[in-house]
């Protein structure tokens, strides 16, 4: 063990004390501001009971489900119990899933609270200017983001604390990683069916505006950004924060004895990037008149900066640290902001192809999609590159470490990509709060004055959302590569077991890679094919449950004073197919992975990793974008330009918004947690491979 | 050299001369036919000039360009003059290229000729009965296959015969597919700008029927068919027949010398291939009141069964044929079938998708569009998992043969996909000719009757087609896997020159590799896009001399008597935007190559063209099936399901079939050649990348 990781731990604990009490202290922040407005109260509680309801409902079954699956991990994992390996370390793999499971559950449960608290605060805050509505949505998101960081770094240390091996750290980021597939892709089902129903229904049928509280889905509606993009969102990235965390340690602790002190840098960049965070949360400020974008964007940057001086400092300081996994780390984040800004290019409204799209509209909605389609392939290429030079950079800076290090350096990339998390998921929060809140400001009547405010803090969210999640995906990517080395020191663990010989590589001339590498590809296509046409149903489900009530309940239609739809059942049409639509999906992700283990053994899963990262970067990127783009293309219109609103361009805008509705909340951002899951699932039973396979 | 390779040559010639004779006697029979009407003799003429003006256009850029990349190809191929390696190998390459180019170029302006001679006579034959009319249109088109086939296998060939040397073919596959870029590229920009503007302008805007002859871009919307669909679908089937073939043969060269006749039995079946395609292109029949398209399926079943048969008897007669061999190429060929069979599942208006589309168009385009994506994602699944298959099976069948036997193996199983190409060509071709035929009979008046008639076979067409583009691409990934294989070789040969370690394979956890993977698998996405671009770019320009005409030409708009509009200046628009458009795109995906070549070295190109070939062979099966699947879905709607013609899901149908239009005649295509241009590029360039790179 390295002699300073003793200070390590214990300074984990204290950053992450440090970070729940500035959490807390947000909280109660939030909290003390003022909400009287009897209508927003109203709806505001309708929304916290509906997320609750569906958190109850998720939680419910995911319990359930994480328990089969410890059962599973303690049968299998690390080594099945039949072969009498250590029992101890089965037990351990399986209580580490379960902590796993547990810490996400907490940080999305503690999410959603204060996001629904945030809501209403920031809509009244909005009547008073910009300035306080804008820190209560971002303060808001800042408890979440805090707390996920803060969680993420006390499980790992924690669990390395107590077990002394990564290799069960895996199973911990398992726990988050299967927790978060449900999170992510059950509530971006929710979200969308809830949200394109609501449209379709209000704004195309009845032609009342959104929000409107005429409509059964809308609650629905806001319920939706709550669970999909507060606690989905939060879910993924504790997911990609300690998938990174645990691969950088797997490969750290394969390398230990040397000269230098691996370990130990881990733990030490992931407490400096969480006082980044604060640091940066701390000093996120708006003037009366400021730029919600440009305040969200430079608090990003502070975070950044601070992040690099922190480093170089510890870097210099402590012994065994090396200047080379600096280099790779901060080569990791720079590239991560070069990442958001170019996505930042292709989605936001003030740059040229927001436009191009907008006018393409007037020719008709297949110019809409085309042309989104088009500049949403386009999208992918400066990340699809950001990604490939940062890991050839990373590696060839570390490779003169020595042996192994390499790889390691890599993962050190996606570290450093990932050090910011905690502002990242402060910005991503904000998103969805300050959308409530304009909701709210439209219920709750708050004046044209508030309406409009609420209206540029949420279009700051969509462009910030755009950013943020270009970031996500680049660090997924990284991340996933150091999955692949942590995925060939397993395997190779279980070929020496087993007597045969161990993995060099996986050479892409070889069949069995090739054969994993065209299946591992096709996954991610068929994955996110899934989760949109479970929208799909699940939005005709509940246009038809809107129609129901728009025909069987007297005056609703015509909004009579005090006739209120019965917005639970939308509710519950929502939860109940998120979690029917999202199973299927998950398990065939699964299942190829099993099949191709199975068929190919670890060569074959060597390629299928590969090839489903690579087409799910893709397609990860090609959808968020797109979605985003069309998005901000509709407000585009809708601000008066290319005819504005009522136009034949605004029709248009509105059909690309709605194809890229899914494609932004649903499909898009769950293919990280898709790839991560199947790169977990790989490692953790690649004894199974090696001992059970056809070709392999 | 193997001893009974003169008899093969022999036998290919042969085989080629009775290709041809064949289609001479099949183009004579088509020519025969009656053409009375003097509207659609009119009209068919205008068709011809405007097919061959475009393909004027292009040649006459195409000679040039051709020329320029012959001068290259001489000063650095296969070894940069100045290195004093052999001056004849650098002229032969050069003439091979040429060589290459011309025999694409005949091809394609030959198809031209006869497509554009049959589509008049098979809408006259429609006014007999289906049968005459099945009979030309499928002739016609057969014309076309079986000279594309007997170029391809004289080309190759012959310059094997003369040079001896496998590697110059190269030269010539790179010769063919720098046009087929072109000439598939281009066309399907021009086809879908012209289909596009007139469906926009006529349909949509005054409501006219399709193929009015009062819509200025009506000729150049059927010029298209014939540009696009025969001229590039030959040259680009032309181009993936010739690089099977040459990459099988540079690998069975780099084997001989041991117990088996490789070289012979690649030309063995190369012309067993050509004899079972004339067989099933002479059986091809139809009842009087038969269903087209089973007459082109069972055709196709025909000619698969008789290449088993016929290459099953040489494998039993020649000596030193191998079993495996035979068993590797059968697998090629038998996936291909069932690749074929699966995406007809996904575009077939008789099997369930294609309802489900059309049925999710009730609710809105939007919904036309997300279920198209999703279906046209899942449809990739079956087609990757049969290549994925057909690989491993036909590695593992071959791999006891000895040391490279695997991935000749490989390449055999793309041969026997590629075998009955000959087939595939003609069914492929007979689409656009009476796709043709039908506007003919619109436009010349010939009666409802042989409007139907046309329709019916229009649509059998359009479920072919389908079918034919999974067999090409399912083809195309396979080769591209033995072009990679070529690659290796051609790198190691040049690495040996240069004294440095020889390539064992491409490990996907070198940096560079990898590297190289994640911007390859960017390319196709990249290159699509700009096509699509391009597509929408141009077809507004011809909207906009559409205007122009409608407001400028007195009684045009009314249809008044003897008042036509200017047809050629569509056709001018089409033609110069294409060749414009499509310029960068292709020059995108060679600078990619040369960029990562120099970068990277050889490992990031082996990476690279892995990338690609993936994230290409998912984008082109998406996109072609998709685009097939929202066509059918609006001519399932049209024949009066859902609502029929008029209602809001006919509006949806045609908005998701406009969206389909350039995924599947124009980008998705296009993508088998950009990864044939880029294989090709990469092998021929292989000693300048190990000479020059900085991190190889």
């Amino acid at each position: 063990m390295e002699q300073q990781l003793p200070l390590f731990y214990g300074l984990s604990f204290l950053a992450t004390a440090l970070a729940f009490a500035f959490a807390a202290y947000l909280y109660l922040w939030v909290k003390k501001q003022r909400t009287e407005n009897a209508r927003i109260l109203e709806v505001s509680a309708l929304i916290k009971s509906g997320a609750n309801a569906f958190m109850r409902r998720e939680y419910s079954i995911l319990a359930k489900f994480a328990l089969v699956i410890a059962v599973i991990v303690f049968v299998l994992l690390p080594s099945p119990i039949w072969q009498g390996g250590s029992i101890l370390d089965n037990v351990s793999i399986a209580i580490a899933y379960l902590i796993g499971t547990a810490l996400s559950a907490v940080a999305g449960k503690i999410g959603i609270l204060v996001a629904t608290l945030a809501n209403s605060r920031a809509a009244e805050g909005a009547t008073h200017g910009i300035k306080p509505a804008f820190l209560i949505g971002f303060r808001g998101g800042a408890v979440m983001g805090l707390l996920v960081v803060g969680c993420s770094l006390l499980g790992v240390a924690a669990v390395l604390m107590v077990v002394g091996d990564a290799t069960i750290l895996l199973g911990f980021s398992f726990g988050a990683s299967s927790l978060a597939l449900f999170a992510k892709a059950g509530g971006g089902i929710f979200t969308k069916t809830a949200d394109i129903a609501a449209d379709l229904t209000g704004k195309v049928e009845l032609g009342i505006p959104e929000d409107d509280p005429r409509n059964p889905a809308v609650i629905a509606d806001n319920v939706g950004d709550n669970v999909g993009d507060v606690a989905g969102m939060g879910a993924d990235l504790f997911d990609s924060n300690v998938a990174a965390m645990a691969s950088a340690l797997v490969i750290a602790q394969s390398l230990s004895g040397g000269l230098y002190n691996n370990v130990s840098m881990v733990f030490c960049y992931a407490i400096l990037g969480l006082v980044a965070s604060i640091i940066g949360i701390a000093t996120a400020r708006i003037g009366q008149h400021g730029n919600p974008t440009r305040a969200l964007n430079s608090s990003t940057y502070v975070t950044t900066a601070v992040f690099l001086v922190l480093t170089a400092a510890a870097t210099a300081v402590f012994p065994g640290f090396s200047w080379r996994i600096w280099g790779a780390s901060s080569v990791g984040l720079l590239v991560g902001v070069i990442i958001g800004l170019t996505t930042d290019y292709f989605t936001d409204d003030t740059k040229p192809i927001v436009k191009k799209v907008a006018e393409a509209s007037a020719s008709g909605p297949a110019f809409t999609v085309l042309s989104g389609v088009a500049y949403g392939f386009i999208s992918a290429l400066p990340a699809m590159v950001g990604i490939a030079v940062s890991a050839l950079v990373a590696y060839t800076i570390c490779a003169p470490m020595g042996e192994g290090y390499a790889i390691f350096g890599i993962s050190m990339a996606a570290v450093g990509m990932l050090s910011i998390v905690g502002m990242i998921i402060s910005n991503d929060a904000y998103g969805p709060i300050v959308d409530n809140s304009r909701g709210l400001a439209e219920m709750g009547n708050l004046g044209e004055e508030a309406i409009r405010i609420s209206d540029e803090l949420d279009s700051a969210g969509n462009t910030v959302k755009a950013v943020t999640k270009g970031f996500s995906i680049g660090a997924a990517g990284l991340t996933v590569i150091s999955l692949l080395g942590a995925f060939m020191s397993e395997a190779n663990a279980a070929l020496a077991a087993a007597g045969k010989p161990l993995l060099e590589g996986f050479d892409i001339m070889a069949p069995t890679v090739f054969f994993g590498v065209l299946i591992g590809a096709a996954i991610p296509a068929v994955f996110s094919a899934m989760l949109i046409l479970g929208v799909d149903k699940n939005a005709q489900r509940m246009v038809a449950e809107i129609h129901r009530q728009f025909n069987s309940i007297p005056g609703l239609k015509e909004g009579k004073e005090g006739v209120v739809p019965e917005y639970d059942k939308c509710i519950d049409i929502a939860t109940t197919g998120a979690l029917r639509e999202l199973i299927p999906a998950g398990l065939m992700s699964i299942v190829a992975t099993l099949l191709v283990g199975f068929i190919g053994g670890p060569q074959a899963i060597g390629g299928f990793l590969l090839g489903n990262i690579v087409s799910g970067l893709l397609l990860a990127l090609f959808m968020s974008n797109a979605g985003g783009l069309w998005d901000n293309s509709k407000k585009y219109v809708e601000a008066g330009n290319v005819g504005g609103k009522g136009s034949n361009a605004h029709k248009s805008a509105v059909i690309g918004d709605t194809v890229g509705d899914p494609f932004k909340d649903t499909a898009g951002p769950s293919i990280n947690t898709q790839i991560t899951v199947v790169s977990l699932v790989s490692s953790l039973l690649s004894t199974l491979f090696v001992a059970f396979s056809i070709f392999g």
